[in-house]
């Protein structure tokens, strides 16, 4: 079952754990003939890794890309891309501690149930640290939709109950140095615009093109709610409110409002995509939390090393990396909708 | 591409327009040996269609399921299980008007877009009656949940800007009255919880419990936002506060809170799921409304016949459907986990 | 599981028992936009039906196919194309003889322990029967290839141990009817051509044109063999022998024979794909057979009804179809390798 | 779309071209808890190495497995397991004749076409040695499949015009010696046997177990044939001749032949799977060869480096592991059968 693989046309296969060997992926279906800025590769890597400047965890991650098939002279071939980033500060024995005790709203307790067995070191395959093959495709796919146009911006519009059209990057360092100081962790919302989206991404019933993104969004660590256009204010509104008139507008059909968020019917319909997901807090607070070991046993945990304080800025990069592999995957998707 | 076929291990691909001679599915990867009892079916197509007394629709939908294969003396066989329904009212006549002419907030422009053609006959596949299927199967996997303890509940939580526990089907009838006498609709929330849910299901990546869910959610017409558990709440929390505390309780492991909404990196971890979709109000208003035609030329349309003012309580059935889907879904994954 | 759908962007899914109510199917991902032409279909149905004269099973069978979503004034629309065919003679009572014994390699054992239940009558899903829907859907292909220049024949090369180019329906008739009299069955071998198939189907690895190809063949009922270009006389060759020389002929590269049969490393290279698919005799023979009942029961056998001698010419039309599904799917994939 | 990926339960992802850095698998679906033996992992890729002594092409392949993921103490943690195999002695310069030259019967100018640029060197992703990967993976399922009882024994069966039960190595050697020293190659027949099958593996319709083995197999370089049981023999034989009675023997039901080849209706019957494959002659020989260089211009090849004479006896733990895969995946998918 390949739980590890997203997309039908353009398909990431991701594997890893926190602190193996390495973590990485494999693309099956990219399209032939593209040169591929590997700058903008690691400009992510290093928008993911850099995030929060105090705040970040101090644990050194050069996230270094080695590519190891499906290009050539730095083209892509059409053949499986793949990709690893080694985990080359992996300390597995910093998390004896973890072995036999769940912290609380990680992933421990699952997948220890799950499988009868856990990599407990630092999360194994549940630690946010797996996502950085996404972050890898998510450049590459960028790359691609920018040659038809097609762009994806992405704002932090929430952190804790403060609101914002978008945080710059001092107003989140302050909101977050000051639950950093209380030695607690904050959530937050990240808003997504796909712009320049063609009309006809999306396919009808389960594949509609905002059914498939809140699936790809809520893929990633901590994500707890998703919305496309009004979202849940879409509950509040009447219809005579919330519809979006048809007009004509340059010689092209459109609309004069955009509260659906550019999807009618689960396709694009020209309009800017724009989609907002929730995260929660990040569990590891340095804290003392109660919990139980793996015999059940009441206990009480402490989590060290240093942790961020919040999933953005550091998320950001992600949820675009998300974004566009299911825009691409759609883009190539539409070729097959006529002979 | 078969973006009409929900789930891997028990898999339901669907069919059919609106007003063409039939809509149907058919099942692939139902459990063999299973008696099915027809009138859980014939229940929740009622509790489809007549969710609304006075608002609901004035077209006659028996709604009644024809079982072609997969069954032997009531039995599931193992082997697909399709069925259909006629629909049998049908009147493409009637929907002349909107051949031409686009309904502001319906699939009408991006189906033509996308493929060229469309049958615009009450909104073709783009129906919400095109997801009588869903229903049909969703009351099968609840009656094969059921035989494991499992059980999904329902509830509307907001019409409008009102919001309860709970709504009554009085208090329903009550609001949406209300909207129905002023020719506009209104949009709501519906919560779900999934009850004595085996820890364990749900895969890592990219099938998260919550992640394939969002899909599911967001496939049913007029969604626009989903939450897991604490959902956009979690944006506005602390850490310290959102943590859900492991603690033993009658020999067995469980969380003291449920802000998870009884998933862990993506995994149940046996506390009730608990999750919201969000949608909009419908698009058929009965005002007169500015779009345009086929040749992108400004007119005014007035939809015609009798429409629903609110999604719920009819799509009630069809959430629960969504959700018992994904649930059996899982249960079956599980047993891939271990030899 | 979907194991009962076949192809990737050209995708059918099938349903249906040998005497249940219907047979059918739906097509996910026909191009939109196309007019089928009906008696095509009907025609390939008649060639399934009527192929043996007096040697056709005597069941009744008008296979009227009843098409109940995804066409709009006659073309394709982009959604699900489904389709039904009653079962208008079917009369399970004739088959309690075999209700709880075993015919001899048929698939009453192997559905019995697999699932613990059968549906006996007609031998249920594994019956030959159940192939119709993939005429059907192979018709369309036909006729969407068609368009594109691309043809399939096929031709009856070996009936029992003698063996043609291309056996004539006479000289079919001339050798069942030998058969027929001594009340026993018999093999044959069937070879398929496509030909004007453009270079670039069939995708690397395990999706290769004639790995696929054969997965199709082989899925069709009886059939124990399968073969591309020189198949198995390939072993007997040598390298000197048995490569294909490129040639330019006429501005365009080709080989100058073609002992691979159309493909290269699993790739169509232009030339004509050729193939060849080897089926054992019909089980079904009108002599007493030593088998064993439900309990294990030594017992013997008589089988009831006419049945047919031979697989050709009945299983003809059906071997062009699975070839045309997988042509056109290769030709759609296509369209995804390159931007 | 994921053609590179094989499996539904247990699904492989491969990559890599023969002188990329490297090439390599992913395994998503493995259960979890399993010990596995890397020295039986090693004993196979040592089989597909050094299978030809004098025979054996000359460059060194030391082939050395580094797993990356999915492990734990040396088990199985459910994730995906990805492993490399570095391609150490990678020289593309010594193909740069073969850069604007199609080599005959190669994938030289299908991968050309299809993708307008290919990775020359060694054939690139068209290369033989691809198929390391799934000999890995084959060693894993072999061991798990060894835990069940269930084992895959191989043979070849035919070299050229040589046929034998079961050749010796001895046998093969000589037998190649004499192609090798007239400079040219020569095809082959393997024969494998799946023994201790359980009852019930296979799906209906498309996914039987001798269709998906079919396509398994012709997923192997230089395939060109597959048989099930008596294969194209059966097209000769009568159905009173081919037809496998069910006895009762030792309390358990079986057939006193196997004619079938240990399927029927496409699922297995507890017999032996007994199948065939037929590979034509290594491609590049020792000889000048007609061909066209890329602009389609006549022009003579003459194939550098040492080559193996025959895909035996190199090929035969790729046919086993190809079994093997298939076998586990319907082993692990049988229990999605019931509830």
């Amino acid at each position: 079952m390949n739980s590890n693989t997203f997309g039908t046309a353009f398909c990431l296969t991701t594997f890893g754990e926190s602190h193996g060997a390495a973590i990485g992926g494999v693309i099956d279906g990219c399209p032939a003939g593209i040169l591929l800025d590997k700058s903008l590769i690691e400009n992510d890597l290093l928008r993911r890794k850099s995030g929060q400047n105090n705040a970040m965890s101090m644990r050194k991650e050069p996230d270094e890309v080695e590519f190891l098939s499906g290009l050539f002279e730095g083209k892509t071939t059409g053949t499986p891309i793949a990709f690893i980033i080694r985990n080359k500060d992996a300390k597995p024995s910093d998390y004896e501690n973890i072995k036999n005790v769940f912290r609380p709203s990680h992933a421990d307790f699952t997948y220890q149930m799950k499988y009868g067995i856990r990599d407990y070191a630092g999360g194994g395959r549940g630690s946010a640290r797996t996502l950085l093959p996404c972050v890898v495709v998510g450049a590459i796919a960028k790359q691609i939709l920018a040659t038809q146009g097609i762009e994806i911006q992405s704002d932090v519009v929430q952190i804790g109950e403060e609101r914002s059209d978008s945080f710059s990057k001092d107003d989140i360092e302050r909101i977050l140095s000051r639950f950093r100081e209380e030695k607690d962790t904050v959530g937050a919302v990240v808003r997504g615009i796909i712009k320049n989206v063609p009309v006809g991404l999306g396919e009808p019933a389960f594949k509609k093109f905002h059914a498939v993104l809140a699936q790809a969004m809520m893929s990633i660590n901590a994500a707890k709610g998703f919305e496309i256009g009004e979202g849940f204010n879409a509950a509040a509104m009447r219809g005579s409110e919330c519809n979006d008139a048809f007009v004509t507008c340059g010689g092209r059909i459109g609309t004069a409002t955009n509260h659906g968020g550019g999807v009618q019917g689960g396709i694009t319909n020209g309009e800017d995509v724009v989609f907002k997901v929730a995260f929660k807090p990040i569990p590891s607070i340095m804290q003392p939390q109660q919990t139980v070991d793996i015999q059940g046993n009441p206990t009480t945990i402490e989590i060290q090393g240093r942790h961020d304080v919040c999933v953005v800025p550091r998320v950001i990069p992600m949820v675009e990396a998300m974004a566009a592999m299911v825009t691409l995957d759609f883009v190539l998707l539409k070729k097959l909708n006529k002979m």
